[in-house]
């Protein structure tokens, strides 16, 4: 039975601001109306068809997602434009790859010409066309290859049959959480140098460098505005969260995890039914929305409050904004749409557990 | 289509080594069989019917979960005693207990009269007994009434109408990580304590108390020998992973995560497809099984290691211990079941993201 109102709905639940969420999707595209750069909105945070579309329909060149599994769940859902921003290995893996490059305009990264000519041999046998960017790395030392050695493996890998070699990614991750405004700026420009200097490589050496893909929610303002880059990946604008919500404060927090206090055992202890598998817990302890009460402690299936004044009762429902949204998401099957108190939506979180 | 080698399944996953889960499920139930004590093995660890089943084959008194919606999917699978070692509160669920109570001997824990009156109301209009326990706070200071005042409730929740009451039930959990073996004996003793004291004040106000159920896997050799307590409600032996070996080695781990090399920028650095939504995090990074790898990061998609000795290949499967079973199972759609390197069994975990 679908909750006519948010009180109605059985908790843990995610529950979605409609019109916050709205006002972040349209303040997010409005940023990148005027700028060289597009927005290509990231689906690892959301994992829902439905509010990708709404991320297209105000503008956005496409839709990233960190998995295979993710992407096939966005071209069923009728999205063609798919930004795989990570490598896909292990040939049964690459064998999806090329089906779905079949029914799609999907695109993945590489950064091993082992790896692309898989992909190319794997294209070959599906008879498709498989669409590749390199990684680079600039900076988070993680994934990905050095500028200097880009443009020897991008025409290594834009020679393979079946690939249509279209351009470089970076992720500034390590820029993101930087806290000062001025020194997040500076490692940003920074790792924007290097993967410009690896586009310079690869139009050097004679390919085309038609994407130029990069940034996230932590840093939109900056790559948004750094002359080159084509596009930006943020995903975690659209719902936010307390750890978001310290870097950039302009977008609102339209997701809750809606809870219900199952026990009262003192007066200043107050016991809800959402732990650590309700929220996640990287970023640290869920924000209460009532400014009552104060998070202590997150157990397994137990969240521990205190309360600082007035009164809740058990059988009460109580909001709370998780630490991060993305991993928080993906601990539930479902969202609650909410406007004015009533529930507008119930959208399946389609893409959660997709990791594969 | 189900991989037919552990070689073959596509990742991350989680693999259970069958082997070594048959010997830990065999092994804790011998330990229980010349015990006043019975053994209740708690399923928010595996949330696995068929897992369920072959504990209870094994001689378990009954299954422990901890959510109403993990107990709708045992009963489903036939299981009739299953305890909800928590308070249920908000009407509709209350409604839904009752409900369940008309197929199954659902037990759940309550801790102040008015969940019990409304449980009571639900009840009768379901027309339905509802079986009840009360639990005692023993020194978690999380849910629960102290003993002291535990006769009182017991004599009003006895008299309400269909209900049945059963007894006390207490969680030791703050003892469970106590590291010093005789600190965390002398630690579970007390609780012990205050759990037969609190039975002690129920019979003495003249009510039987047949069910005194305590304990977990940190703790079923010091509780499960206690004299008085009826029953312990292990979860994580099952399974172990690698916080609980510290505890109780005398269990082996059953249960991995199995991934695969997505990239390899430097001679030292292996990244893996498997990051937060794979593992949980909460008490650590994972374990490589392989001793040539050290983990050094987890990010939402990634994990980051570092190669020791040896060599790893871009698309090569490697497989990690989780610091903690519980929420890292909450993770995941289905357990891979290998023995001796051939996938034997695929089983839905049913109740994973059954929260409510």
């Amino acid at each position: 039975m679908v909750p006519r109102f948010k009180e109605e709905i059985e908790t843990p639940a995610l529950v979605i601001d409609l019109d916050i969420m709205e006002r972040n999707l349209r303040r997010m595209a409005e940023y990148f109306r005027n700028k060289p750069a597009k927005l290509r909105p990231h689906a690892k945070t959301h994992k829902c068809p439905i509010i990708a579309h709404k991320q297209l329909l105000l503008g956005a060149a496409g839709i990233t997602c960190a998995k295979l599994g993710e992407a096939e769940v966005l071209v069923r859902a009728g999205i063609r434009d798919v930004l795989i921003a990570n490598q896909v290995t292990g040939i049964s893996k690459i064998r999806r790859l090329a089906s779905l490059s079949r029914h799609s305009d999907v695109i993945v990264a590489v950064d091993t010409v082992e790896n692309a000519v898989q992909i190319s041999e794997a294209a070959r046998e599906a008879r498709a066309g498989v669409n590749v960017i390199i990684e680079v790395e600039v900076g988070m030392e993680r994934c990905g290859v050095p500028p200097e050695k880009v443009a020897v493996l991008a025409r290594r890998v834009a020679r393979l049959n079946a690939i249509n070699f279209r351009g470089v990614m970076g992720y500034e991750g390590h820029c993101v959480f930087v806290q000062d405004p001025d020194e997040r700026r500076r490692k940003t420009a920074e790792a924007n140098s290097r993967l410009l200097a690896a586009r310079d490589e690869v139009l050097r050496a004679g390919i085309p460098c038609e994407i130029v893909s990069a940034g996230g929610t932590g840093t939109y303002d900056i790559t948004g505005r750094c002359e080159g880059i084509t596009e930006v990946q943020a995903g975690s604008y659209v719902f936010m969260d307390a750890t978001y919500k310290k870097i950039v404060s302009e977008f609102e927090c339209a997701l809750t995890v809606l809870a219900t206090v199952v026990s009262r055992p003192t007066k200043e202890r107050v016991i809800i039914d959402a732990g650590l598998k309700a929220f996640s817990e990287g970023f640290g302890l869920p924000t209460p929305v009532s400014p009552n009460l104060v998070f202590e402690k997150l157990s397994e299936e137990h969240g521990k409050l205190r309360l600082l004044d007035g009164d809740v009762k058990c059988g009460e429902k109580l909001e709370f904004i998780p630490s991060h949204c993305c991993t928080a998401c993906n601990l539930h099957d479902r969202y609650y749409g909410v406007r004015g108190g009533r529930v507008e939506a119930v959208w399946p979180i389609e893409a959660r557990g997709m990791g594969t």
